[in-house]
């Protein structure tokens, strides 16, 4: 399948039109033309190697929709024309405890879960590539179908933004009426947000933004609070029972910890990087726990999807040019983005000329069917 | 009661004889003679302040074992002669959910619970004193019943070091077959290593002093990591389902995340100063959790008695005269303890003479009795 795409080939320079193909479709896999595809914030960290862990050449995108194209032997689930999606994940070895009770973000097989992108084959280190693409190609257990309720560039940011603070809230037991406080109002936070009122909390949102405010309570917020203002932490001291922390980077945990009450738990779904020193009295004395989660499984991707869909639930989102990437990743960085970027992959259907000349990438794994 | 101890006035100066008068006996307490109390890391903390909580001035203990020497009207679960403990707390609102599910370390009530010492009373202030002394009076409610199996030397520590281990381990889910590790092999950890193999875990004892690895063994470690060796601690890598994590001064949290399996759990009971900046990215990784976890209630301290009486678990201490409780603080300080110093009281007795010349602090408090 030949791809054209945007994608850096090292660390330095900027995202550039590059092309690649896609190894031929295998029984059981699903060839995808892509329409949409979020832009995260993990994608600008992964193209900056913020994480130092990113393989070269990079092509990103996870939140990735579009239509089947193909399918191959034995798909049963699919059919060509469906309205699919592709989410962080394109295999495990499907034969682990974690992978069979839908938790393959945490693959206990040989070759862990591969990711959607920089997810490198163990162990000879073939890449993967994303959906800032044309085309994708995955097995079956890991596609997605789109509700019909939800158009295709609102289902994207679904697929990460939406399970990865959904799963968290569900695995750590977010119950109605609990107060929850989320952290960081950006693609996930405002995700985060509508899904826990849809779940029966009461939502606090907490951020640095507090111009961002009315946005946010029409969200659905019930309250919001402004970190930056001393006055208004002190008041919300000991009122959270649970918190969502989706600020991707570094901060201090301690204005947070002091947030809860007895029992209350914090989640860290944004930060991999650094939490500068925190004084843990408040969380031996409160009996607070503090507790890392990463996306979600395929399962809760697609209960995910239809919780959206019942509770009408759409990010908000601002659809670009793919040939605008490094635009966007700026106003991401300037924390100017209401609240999620979504590429519109079809344009470069119509630049196939224009696409010829760009660089060539080596083809991309995407591990085995099994 | 006129009662004879050892405290100290300010932050500066060392532990000096003291003498107070503790408020007549109510109705629903019990008088003790104090017999034992054990020296916990904690009492050291207080005494320096490090916490900077502590009200002058103070008398620490509260791993306090004695004889029931009189009893209130209305008290129906003691007699005369008992041998009793009190740990360490005296009072609660007895009403809240947290006090009502034996929690009452937790206790929500305007008060909160009171602290066997350095449990200032709310709102005058008013301070409690502990077990550094000849007797106590406390609700029955906080006083707690000694297996025979027990000997009233060998039962102080379990008060405080037993229970504090013990709680956390049954709250957030040990089971039999987890792998657990323990860090810091001192007067809690050394509780810890017996009683999670009581409950059927594989104990992996982690220290800094590899010249303790014959005697944790002896405890019924299973295994012991010497953490300053870096080649034991990679090896151990990905093993542990829990860790107990007893260390009273401020260390990196790092090394012990990467021991942690997916799901793996934390738990902090002896350090409330400081944890270093660390990076979260394995906790997010792995769905780790971190939890802090204080003291335990009433019901579960009882409970590990009855377990340590059951599995012939005693806490390894080395009885100490109080007089030379400035040497005892000094040895702990250096970890030259194997592995409780514990006072005998009953020494402070034939001393009556000489105690009379001892400062005279004011009346502690207790809190009320409902």
């Amino acid at each position: 399948m030949h791809t054209y795409g945007y994608g850096k080939e090292s660390k330095s320079g900027s995202m550039k039109p590059v092309q690649f193909d896609r190894e031929a479709m295998r029984d059981g896999e699903v060839a995808i033309d892509i329409t949409h595809c979020g832009v995260c914030h993990s994608d600008l960290h992964q193209v900056n190697d913020d994480w130092g862990n990113t393989v070269w050449p990079c092509v990103p995108g996870h939140e990735i929709v579009g239509t089947v194209k193909e399918v191959g032997a034995g798909v049963s689930k699919f059919k060509i024309g469906d309205r699919v999606g592709v989410g962080c994940m394109v295999n495990s070895c499907q034969q682990c405890d974690y992978c069979k009770s839908g938790n393959e973000q945490y693959c206990q097989g040989p070759r862990s879960c591969t990711l959607t992108y920089n997810g490198p084959k163990k162990p000879d280190g073939t890449n993967t590539y994303g959906g800032y693409s044309t085309g994708i190609i995955a097995r079956q257990e890991f596609v997605l179908k789109i509700p019909n309720a939800i158009d295709s560039a609102h289902a994207a940011p679904i697929l990460c933004a939406g399970v990865t603070t959904y799963q968290p809230m569900k695995h750590f037991g977010l119950k109605a009426g609990h107060r929850i406080g989320v952290a960081g109002i950006g693609g996930l936070g405002h995700m985060a947000v509508q899904i826990a009122k849809a779940m029966g909390a009461t939502v606090v949102a907490l951020t640095t933004s507090p111009d961002k405010a009315d946005e946010i309570k029409k969200l659905g917020a019930h309250e919001v609070i402004d970190t930056t203002g001393k006055g208004a932490v002190k008041e919300a001291a000991l009122s959270l029972d649970f918190l969502l922390d989706t600020i991707p980077y570094p901060h201090e945990l301690q204005p947070f910890i002091g947030l809860m009450k007895t029992d209350g738990h914090i989640v860290v779904v944004g930060n991999f990087i650094k939490f500068p020193s925190f004084v843990p009295a408040d969380m031996v004395f409160q009996r607070l726990s503090l507790s890392g989660s990463l996306i979600g499984g395929v399962a809760d991707t697609q209960e995910v999807l239809e919780l959206c869909a019942k509770h009408n639930i759409r990010p908000e989102i601002e659809i670009i040019d793919p040939a605008n990437i490094e635009k966007a990743f700026k106003r991401m960085k300037e924390e100017d983005v209401r609240f999620r970027h979504v590429m519109d992959l079809s344009l470069l259907k119509g630049r196939e000329g224009e696409m010829a000349n760009a660089a060539r990438f080596g083809a991309p794994t995407r591990g085995e069917p099994n």
